[in-house]
């Protein structure tokens, strides 16, 4: 697009401060440091002011101003995407949601949360406990449900429970030109015109900024069970996973660890598993005599595809170690490389050809030689690659591989990111997925913000 | 919109006939008049010609010509629809998906399959049977997966299993100019870009025409049980409604039936249930020894919420029975009604609303002295109101009537259709529901469609 952005002038800064209060508006370079960038490895670029917002009515005013003076306008959460969704990389106004983070009212009969965007996904889960209710889709971090949303993030639980995107009913946006539209409805089922919550989910704050949700909650289970199940290769673990997933068992996380992944958080863990791949599996049920009659079909499935090792537990303390370790692999793996920096990469395939992905990264890593982990939630048929590198020929080498790892999910009928979004680091795969679609979607995108101010610079190559 | 449209010359007949083959282009009569009309109580009106399509490519070049031309296309899959979603209101060409109902591939490892979208629901899932899985959707009628796509239809397993847009993948869809667009991935999981798949499901082609279709699918579940609980008033059935989903049980069912509606498929079936509110449901395991536990389990619930009759089985006959009677309500309140039509409408509120819903249509029934039965899918908070009625005064009055059903729907929090689309029935609602997104959905028609050729007179008012 050929755009011409407009930069903040003081006086628009008062335009601002009238709006939101003096106190939530800054142009102050540390505040604008701390909103330049997420925990992905793309380079900062800092906003021209950062706006603290507390209603959707000055989001809207806000949106008015920019779309009047062609001012670029970029949502921030808390900053734990990973592709530089977030990262104000045309300057401009940053609105921030970090205040506008109340839960607005549980429906606890209807299994449902109307939220403002800017709360933790483990804040509104910790206050959900008093219901017998949780949001399910996991992403890990501490995210914001309006980052969550933007991203249509997902995790290890959504295998069982779905991604953000599937257990959204409502929203409230504000358009680029400060319209402010209610979307969708509390009735889990709609059937009413055009599919704009959809629409908006998942498209990174470029189409419209979400002010407010409706999300659908599932009951906290009652009983849990875990299982860890080791292999001599990756095919015979991905066989488990598809026999797993086709028992009528419904998993609630299935999750494969490559020999190397496994090596580090075993050491770091004391977790004492065999460095081989390996399948970490979790049960929930209603009644706690469920637990041991799956457990015993689980093993029998794992042995049926050739498993090593099998361990499985309904004890509370044993299966949080198991998780624990999981779910700071990251840390585990970045504690393994001081002074390198490492960089964590999604792609997602359908299950079947979970095994030839996984054969290509762990060919193309000694190829190019280059260090990467590979893990992730595979009964969706989601990978992480965790690449680390201390130099920029290192760093190139990394950028390299997971271009190609890219490319090779593509063609094997998958997608170039399952949960992370296109933000930066992603757009320049975008033709070769969707092809046509892109046109479809530039359209869109033009329709809904003429003036491309909503989060320029992001999912859209070029 | 202010559109003129052309209709279909002799001349077009013949540029048809070279696309799809003479005997694929029908102006017969007969033949216009077979595809006139779907099972809804809307007038019947005939295209100019009908075109039998049996390829993406023929499908696109048939766009190419009406959008060149201006004439309107509507899509025809099988006929079941109620809203007259299906009925070519403006004339022109009508595109028979009949022919293009092929299995493309069964991905069985990956609990996918891809479809052409002439294929009927209950004869795909017949092909599937041999794999172990099933395309769980239930709309009831042998929909064709294409109508089931463009309405994003529903239905009794909806409240395990999802609608049909929680069960799509990937799809390739043809636009008004002819454009073939590959939307989506077969990944489970994906986050690239605009989520286009969720914008084309349920616009009931208005957008787009869906030539082609990956599905999600379920293995079919091992063993089957099914609860049946009368209770004296609806606020107690509801309750047990709210109290099962909130067990944690997963009922793979949960219908609600009113007592008119009980009171006439217990005689027709003699199943010798009392004439009071009830509540039926199914659930799915994987070992047959989960069952009673479960059955025990929903009795207690169904006993605290004041249930004055239970009934259980895992025996395969008697829960053929319940769900044939349940399957079979529609047929049986049109033989009640000899010399009468029967309307059928549906709506959606959150559950907590759905008895204030139910006193509504109860208390308006009465005062209107319309004949309305009601019962669906409670688990989702989904109910049809059946009207009975034999001449246009009671037609009237039973539109009347639900119009202020759905006014009361919209007023819950809910939505004027959970599962048969807008069509012509219900576009009147369209602002009331949506307000200011109504003007979003008419931008994203015009930049996909501006000559508004695509299904005219759907789903937008006016």
């Amino acid at each position: 697009m050929d755009v011409t952005y407009k930069s903040v002038t003081p006086e628009i800064v008062k335009e601002l401060e009238n709006i939101v209060g003096k106190e939530n508006v800054s142009t102050r370079l540390a505040d604008l440091d701390q909103h330049a960038n997420d925990q992905g490895v793309y380079p900062a670029h800092r906003a021209d002011a950062l706006v603290w917002a507390k209603t959707t009515e000055q989001v809207s005013e806000v949106m008015m101003i920019a779309h009047r003076e062609r001012i670029p306008v970029t949502a921030w959460g808390a900053g734990t995407s990973l592709e530089g969704n977030p990262i104000p990389a045309f300057g401009g106004i940053q609105i921030s949601f970090e205040h506008l983070n109340k839960i607005i009212q549980v429906h606890a009969d209807d299994f449902q949360v109307t939220v403002q965007p800017g709360i933790g996904y483990k804040d509104l889960n910790t206050q959900l406990t008093r219901y017998g209710l949780f949001f399910a889709p996991d992403p890990g971090a501490n995210a914001s449900i309006g980052g969550m949303l933007a991203n249509n993030a997902a995790g290890i639980r959504t295998v069982k429970y779905g991604a953000t995107r599937d257990n959204v009913l409502r929203m409230v946006v504000v358009l680029a030109d400060g319209r402010i539209l209610h979307l969708g409805s509390r009735s889990i089922k709609q059937s009413s015109g055009y599919d704009l919550v959809h629409l908006i989910i998942g498209s990174e704050g470029t189409l419209g900024l979400i002010t407010e949700a409706t999300l659908k909650l599932a009951p906290i289970p009652e009983h849990f069970s875990a299982a860890i199940a080791s292999f001599n290769d990756v095919s015979a673990a991905i066989e488990a996973v598809v026999a797993v997933r086709g028992s009528g068992l419904e998993p609630a996380a299935l999750e494969f660890l490559d020999a190397i992944t496994i090596r580090a958080i075993s050491e770091n863990d004391l977790l004492n598993l065999p460095a081989k791949p390996t399948v970490l599996m979790e049960f929930h049920a209603a009644h706690h005599d469920q637990l041991q009659g799956t457990l015993e079909n689980v093993k029998e499935i794992c042995n049926e595809s050739g498993c090593v090792h099998f361990f499985s537990t309904t004890n509370q303390s044993e299966r949080m170690k198991l998780w624990h370790a999981r779910h700071h692999t990251l840390e585990t793996i970045v504690r393994d490389h001081p002074g390198q920096k490492v960089a964590n990469s999604d792609v997602a395939v359908p299950i079947s050809a979970y095994p030839e992905l996984i054969d290509f990264i762990e060919i193309t890593r000694l190829e190019k030689g280059v260090i990467a982990y590979s893990f992730g939630h595979a009964g969706d048929g989601n990978i992480h690659v965790l690449y680390a590198y201390g130099n920029d020929d290192e760093y190139k080498a990394a950028r390299e591989m997971n271009a190609m790892v890219v490319l090779k999910a593509i063609s094997l009928g998958g997608t170039a990111t399952g949960e992370h979004g296109i933000g930066l680091g992603k757009k320049q795969f975008m033709q070769s997925e969707h092809g046509q679609a892109l046109d479809v979607m530039q359209s869109i995108k033009q329709t809904l913000d003429p003036h491309w101010i909503l989060n320029p610079g992001k999912i859209f190559p070029g």
